[in-house]
């Protein structure tokens, strides 16, 4: 049940960090996927990966060949959760229990083909985006299948527009990347960036918070005790 | 073409709005969202709605009867362009140019009813989420094609079923809406929610920025020469 939450304090191990630190790291990684992989499509994985992905498209449009102008690049949005996660809201939409046992995770949404056209994934450089590395479960899940989908319709392909188009290419980005043990690997081909490595600690993001102003004054005393990302990553 | 922006000042009639501002004003709303529509699902428009629907879902989070636990509601993601907005990165996505005339709003994404399960919109409490109410032409869209969806679905149901299930509600959420001549009506069965009524200047969002930094240093210069939201309305 729990009552309400006590009131917080710089030293309560939680890490905060602020909206514009988010901002900040994501547009200095943004430098690096520009040069590095060069996205044309961003899947971002939901709710966690909604800011990033829309903050990281501000930093990657193109120019176009057309009219000179920068352009923004696609996002698609998928939405993954782990069944411990999964309240409620979420259990009368008649998924079949066996597909909740354990931690295993729950597409509540998916790429839309219908919309994406007649080459969705194939010959494309596809960013995957969320807010955190931490067990690696659902970014595991997102890999493998988009590799699935990417076959399929490359199978589907004739030998010469299997020629003409280029590789597809998949890669990751993370605000934060928890160093700590996985339970799935990143395949060698995927591209994998993260805003900055962290310990595990616990981080409180912004938009989980209901006290924005309080969030952001325990986070500017934390800093004024040398309480940073970069400090925790050291110890 | 364009070279170089132009550096920003306070006067160039353009305002700065904050991420902790925007935060404020979504929680503020989300109090008379949760008493008047108590939604169960969000629908969030991408990418603009991505960052409020987020941060919204903080706010409405919702008791679980099974353990007491505070249950974040489902949200699924929809994307709607202008054809002036769409770059050529969307334009080798197989779409017929016919799609593309005039100033029609092209899907790049939908709801995705393999997830949503066999009910995915009938008997629930919809919430639209949207950044910005500007010619009201993407959110009349999407009021649109939800009710047909919504339709086609209750049509499909038996007469028992129809009687058994609550009354399938809609409603919008807009962190902004800009006081002016609308191209699409919003029905009467249509909630509405807007974080802030506001006149028709140019409103620069924290997500849009490259320089997060001076976004903020000339919005705090803004706001100290008398320039906000409220004041731009009573003028």
């Amino acid at each position: 049940m729990g009552g309400p939450a006590a009131a917080p304090n710089a030293n309560d191990g939680h890490l905060r960090i602020t909206y514009d630190e988010i901002h900040v790291t994501i547009g200095q990684t943004a430098q690096r996927i520009k040069e590095q992989f060069d996205p044309d499509i961003m899947v971002a994985i939901g709710g966690g990966g909604f800011f990033p992905a829309r903050v990281l498209r501000t930093f990657l449009k193109r120019v176009s060949t057309a009219d000179g102008k920068r352009r923004n690049i696609p996002i698609q949005a998928i939405g993954l959760s782990l069944y411990e996660e999964v309240g409620e809201a979420d259990g009368a939409n008649g998924l079949a229990m066996e597909e909740k046992l354990g931690k295993e995770v729950i597409r509540t949404q998916w790429l839309d083909f219908s919309t994406l056209g007649n080459r969705p994934l194939i010959g494309r450089r596809i960013l995957i985006v969320d807010e955190v590395d931490d067990s690696r479960t659902t970014l595991g899940y997102a890999v493998t299948e988009l590799k699935k989908d990417i076959q399929a319709q490359f199978d589907k392909l004739s030998a010469e527009k299997k020629a003409e188009l280029p590789e597809t290419k998949l890669a990751i980005f993370v605000v934060h990347n928890k160093l700590k043990e996985k339970r799935a690997e990143i395949p060698e081909d995927v591209s994998y960036f993260s805003g900055a490595d962290i310990p595990d600690v616990w981080v409180d993001y912004p938009w989980e918070q209901e006290d924005i102003l309080l969030h952001n004054a325990v986070a500017s005393q934390q800093r004024a005790m040398g309480q940073t990302l970069e400090a925790a990553a050291s110890q």
